[in-house]
Order: C-alpha cells, then sequence, then structure tokens
C-alpha cells in the first residue's frame, strides 16, 4: 500500500533529500564537509530570522530544549513556565531537572496563553529570570503569541524569553532578532523536511549574558562550544553528516523558494486542512489561535478518535496522530509539516471523509474536499 | 575520483544499508517501527556481550560519555579518569563540568595503562568513586586493558567502572556483563557501520545503584526513562528513525555472520595493516598494545604526517586521520572500522607505499602490500 504521513514529527521527506542523505559519507574534518557547514549556517540564520549563529546539535528537539534552560537559567532561579499542552509540562520538568523553580501558566488544552498574564506575573515577581513556552504547542495544535511576549520580555535586562519553536520554526514566521526572542529551537524532523536527528538553536546577546553566570552543569550541549565551531564551519562533536547533507540540500530549496513563500505555502495549507474538516461539521481543537503546524479536529461526539486514526492507516494507508493524555481518543492530528503539497492535503481530507461516512457520523459528503480544494484554488483568499 | 574512507569514524556505510536508511520515513509510534527497534535492542544486547538493556540516544558519542557520568555520580564525587590519550582527556573535561573532582593517571600517549597502577589509587584513595578509561583510545590507537581493570573493580560495591567502547564495542570482544563492566558507551559511526548521529550506553547492576544516589541534574540524558520505555520497543524521545532502521539491518547482518566472526575479521584487517605498515620499515605508535579499531603509523624522521596525508588524499581519493595535539604531524591513522575490507586494506598499504616511495623514503617497495597479503593467505597465521 502506498504509505502517507501526517504526524508532526516525523514528516515525509522527499526523494532527493533521502537520495542525498544517502551519498557517500565523508569526514567532518574536511573543506567538504565545511563548505556544506557553510550552506547550513547561512541558510539556518534566514530560517531563524536572525543573524546570530544558529547551533546544529546531533540530538532530539528535547536536547536542545535542556541546552536552552542549561545555557542560561543557574539552579535556584525561578521559571515562568506557558504550560498549555505536553511540550509546555516539559519545560517544567526539564526546569525542575535542574533544580530551577518553576510558576506555571496553566492554560486550558486548545486555548493560547493570554499575553497580559505573563506581564501581571513578571511585574508582580522580580525574582523570575525566564519565561519559557512553545511558539506552536503540537500536542494541541495551538500557535501561542510569540511576538506580543517577546514585546513584554525584550526590554528587561534579567528576563529571558526561551521559546521552543520545534513546530514553528521554518513553518511560520517567528523572527528572533526583530522580535527579541532570546532562545529559539527547532527539530530536523518538521518543517525542515528531514529525519529526526538534528535540532537547532540560537542565543540573542541578552541570553549570552545569561550565558556567563549561569551555573548549571552542560557538556554535549554546552552552547559556547557549538558557537565557537560553527564559526569555522564545524561542530565540537562529530556531527550526524548525512542529515546535515539533508539539511543543506532542504535550506537551498528554502533559499531559492524564498522564506515568505515557504510560509504562505504551510499557511495555505493549515487553512484548507482547517476549512476541509470544519465543512465535515468537525470542530477544530484550537478554538481560535490554530498552528500552521498541524490541524487537530475533534471527533464527533460518542466517536473514538481511535476507530478514525486507525481506519485511516488501515484502509488509506494514512498515518495521522492522535491526543496525547487528556486529548486521547478525542482528536487527530493531522500535520502539514515537511514534504507535503496541496495533494496530500485533499487526499488526507477525503480519506477522513470516506472514514466519517462510514462510522455514521452526518455531513454533506463532499463538502470537506471541495472547500479544501476552493481555499487552494482561492489561493487562501 | 573513486573515494576511500579510512577514518575511525565517520567510517565507509554499505550501499544497501544507505539504502535501507533511504527507505520512506515511517512515524516512531507505531507496531512498525517497535519491531525494527526490537531487531536493535536483541543485536545491541548480543554486541555489547549483556542481558541488560542497551540505550539508544540521537547523540554523537560525547552525549553518551556525558550521561554515563551524568547518570552514575554526583558533584563532590572524587573520579580516576585514565588519560592516555585526547578521549581519555575528554573524559576528565566531563566529570569537572559536573563538580566531579578528577584524579588522573596519565599515561604516555602510545602506551596502554598498567592496571596495578588502578588498584594502587584505589586502594590508597577509599574516597574515589568511579574509574573512567577507554576500551580503545582512538587517538592513539591504543587498546587499554579493560578486563584486568574490571577485576580490580568488580567486588568493589563503592566504585563504577565506566568504560568509553566508543571504537571498541563490536570490534574486539568487551564483555560487559562477563568482566562486570558498570557503564559502557558504544557509537553508530565506529564498528556498527553507520553514519555519525546515534550513540549507545548500558549499566549494570551496580550502576544502578549509584543512579538511586547520584544528584546530578539530567533529563534527555536520563538512562531510566531509555531504560523504561527500551522495554516497549521505543525510546522516551523522538528517535533518529532512519539511524535506528540502518542499525536494525547492520545487526541483522552481525547475528548472520556471528559476532566472534565480526571480532575476527577486525583484528585480521588490524594484524595485516600493523604488518604491511612495519614492513614498509614504519613505526607503529601503539607500542604494545595497539587497537584493532585503528592502526596509528609514525612518519618516517623528518617527514610532516600531512605530506602523507595530503598525498593520500589527492592522489588516491583516500582519507586517513592525522595525529591529534602532540601527535599532530607526526602520525597517521587508518582505521580498519566500517564496511572494510581486506582489498580496502591492501589498496590503502599499496597507496602508503607509493607515497612514501615519492618522499623518498627507503625501504623495499612491495613489502608492505605483500606482507599484508600473505596476513590474509594465511588467515593471520
Amino acid at each position: 500500500m502506498k504509505t502517507y504521513l501526517f504526524t508532526p514529527g516525523p514528516v515525509p521527506v522527499a526523494d532527493d533529500t533521502l537520495l542525498e542523505m544517502a551519498k557517500p559519507i565523508i569526514h567532518h574534518r574536511t573543506e567538504e564537509f565545511e563548505s556544506i557547514f557553510a550552506v547550513v549556517r547561512k541558510g539556518l540564520k534566514s530560517v531563524f530570522q536572525t543573524t546570530e549563529e544558529v547551533f546544529v546539535l546531533a540530538a532530539s528537539g528535547t536536547g536542545a530544549m535542556e541546552g536552552a534552560v542549561a545555557n542560561t537559567l543557574s539552579s535556584g532561579d525561578k521559571a515562568l513556565v506557558v504550560n498549555g499542552g505536553k511540550f509546555g509540562e516539559r519545560w517544567g520538568k526539564i526546569c525542575r531537572a535542574y533544580g530551577v523553580e518553576v510558576e506555571e501558566i496553566m492554560v486550558e488544552w486548545g486555548e493560547a496563553v493570554e499575553p497580559s498574564l505573563i506581564k501581571e506575573k513578571l511585574d508582580g515577581d522580580p525574582s523570575i529570570s525566564a519565561v519559557l513556552m512553545q511558539a506552536s504547542e503540537t500536542s494541541t495544535a495551538v500557535k501561542h503569541p510569540t511576538k506580543e511576549i517577546a514585546e513584554i520580555t525584550r526590554d528587561r535586562d534579567d528576563v529571558v524569553l526561551i521559546v521552543d519553536g520545534i513546530t514553528a520554526v521554518g513553518v511560520f514566521p517567528v523572527m528572533f532578532d526583530e522580535w527579541g526572542i532570546d532562545v529559539l529551537v527547532g527539530g530536523s524532523q518538521k518543517a525542515f523536511m528531514l529525519p529526526p536527528g538534528l535540532s537547532f538553536a540560537a542565543m540573542s546577546q541578552k541570553a549570552w549574558k545569561f550565558y556567563e553566570r549561569s551555573n548549571l552543569p552542560k557538556f554535549y550541549l554546552d552552547f559556547a562550544a557549538y558557537k565557537k565551531n560553527a564559526e569555522k564551519n564545524t561542530t565540537p562533536y562529530t556531527p550526524a553528516v548525512t542529515l546535515v547533507r539533508g539539511l543543506a540540500s532542504v535550506l537551498e530549496k528554502f533559499s531559492a523558494e524564498g522564506i515568505e513563500n515557504v510560509y504562505m505555502r504551510s499557511a495555505l495549507l493549515a487553512l484548507a486542512a482547517r476549512e476541509g474538516l470544519s465543512a465535515m461539521g468537525l470542530e477544530l481543537y484550537a478554538k481560535k489561535s490554530p498552528s500552521p503546524a498541524v490541524t487537530a479536529a475533534c471527533s464527533p461526539p460518542d466517536i473514538d478518535a481511535k476507530r478514525i486514526i486507525s481506519a485511516l492507516r488501515d484502509k488509506f494507508g494514512m498515518t495521522v496522530a492522535g491526543g496525547q493524555d487528556q486529548a486521547k481518543g478525542k482528536i487527530f492530528r493531522i500535520s502539514h509539516m515537511g514534504y507535503i503539497d496541496r495533494a496530500d492535503i485533499i487526499a488526507v481530507i477525503s480519506a477522513v471523509e470516506s472514514v466519517l461516512l462510514e462510522i455514521g457520523h452526518r455531513f454533506e459528503f463532499g463538502a470537506g474536499m471541495k472547500r479544501a480544494s476552493e481555499v487552494f484554488a482561492n489561493d487562501g483568499i
């Protein structure tokens, strides 16, 4: 059976990227590798919207998230964590593992955080030295207001804004320099259309001041070593050379396409997915601020979302994601990241319609496909 | 130009493994991935010679080394580090980054550590709670006596033996259970004939007791999370799925070949390399205890090794490694790890002969090739 991957990481990888990574292995201390890495450095700065170095770690996104904490904070520091899903929760766990005190802003799943809450907390408690959040919370398919939160933190010298951009960077604009983000983290198996195994991080000048006084232990995730080596077009420890090679080739594609067009493409796919699912009478899980990375639909009342997920897999070869924890059984998530185009979105919308028809959901069959197709025909207008 | 990679990581990867990793990406929370991971679990236990779980990290070897320290030791602990090269030095750096006090046994580069020195230190200082060493020190091409050192540590309940087996596991026998090693680390881009990006670690029951009292912060490298997930045939964070797929395919090859034959193959290639280089009148850098992973030859007097390395690269398309730090310019290193066979060794020996002839080294031209070929003809006898 032909298979389709609609999970919010791993994502489908283009055939030419797969073959690029299947080239004979090269050594990393060579001019050949350094010239590949130079492409990566330049391309990542463009996607991270920064003039700072972007570090390339051989690690999953969680490794870069841990690095963000370990390179800026100290034991006993207090961190304000936006917890509106699985990954917000993870920020809290990482901080606590390092003896960083955590104050959580609990956000109802499916909702975005209210920036004024963060201002209130920071104004009320000058001992808070970091705000940690997701630009896109993958578990709930919500986009949080990073720009607005950065406006609150950027002029406070004693507060860093640490942003998990794993399902955001390269999907929609996350303007590191312009907005004043202090640490931003990304991952290869998302918008970068690569297999998992690489993660990325950038640090602002303010974050480097925090680095100077940070007392948390770090070695493999010590960003200073990555910065020093990046300036020589290499990494401190053996890089995942095949994935770095694939990354260079994807970043060259981004550069040819233009980063603004990359964002527009993602936005259009996301809009079509949301409109198509809504036209079937399904409710979206992200009420007001859906992420362009992934769309979460609630399954019809009294229908376990697992039935829909299994049918998509067994009958259509399509892997979509389910809900986690409190959303388990209630939602299914369709990612539009990775090597996915309009035809893929139409295909998954059509498959969802077929599955819903079979399980007896009452809706106008064909309405989803029609609406998604209409979005594409009008380029989102 | 056809190219050859003789560096001690990255190593050449077989074409069929490269294509295995170029297969369409699959999601890691699926039965398909779990069945691949089950092959990996079984195969790694066999190569690590243990019944304990072997953890699969998306990280370079240094990440797993750091995990070995962070999962067993506590700040203020004292560690005895065998420092006989770049990677021994790294153990010291990692320990210090975590506030672990380091006592180093400095071993002359090219020499193996004397186990009696370790016994002496441990007898003389009961506050030492760990011995850290390399089974194979890549920078000097030396094999350290792991078995003999394990005999000293295994009956001491208050000392763990932490072994960097990155260029040892899968190259020669490192018997985790039988010898009583407590933490053993490996890496994908060595004997496992894969690209870099994965590292491995196993922990003994004694090491788990150390884990219980360890106060060092850890999250991404917290081995307890890997253990718990391995038992369900998965990993706690998104695994590098393409590399894990490649690993399963290599481990199946190891299983078909038989691990004893894998060791014999490495030993034979190493012997031929050593004998061939010696027959050209070159001195081996590892005096008494050469590693079967990599052979280091001293360049002839007054010849900068870099000349040999450049000529091998430019005229023969062969990448070999140079010396690091104090060995820079003095040695060149030929690895026999990865997808390398007898023909490759004959080829590199022949190329070295040609280069030596050109730079005016006096030796019997052809003697190296003849001797290496003789080793193969006689299967090492």
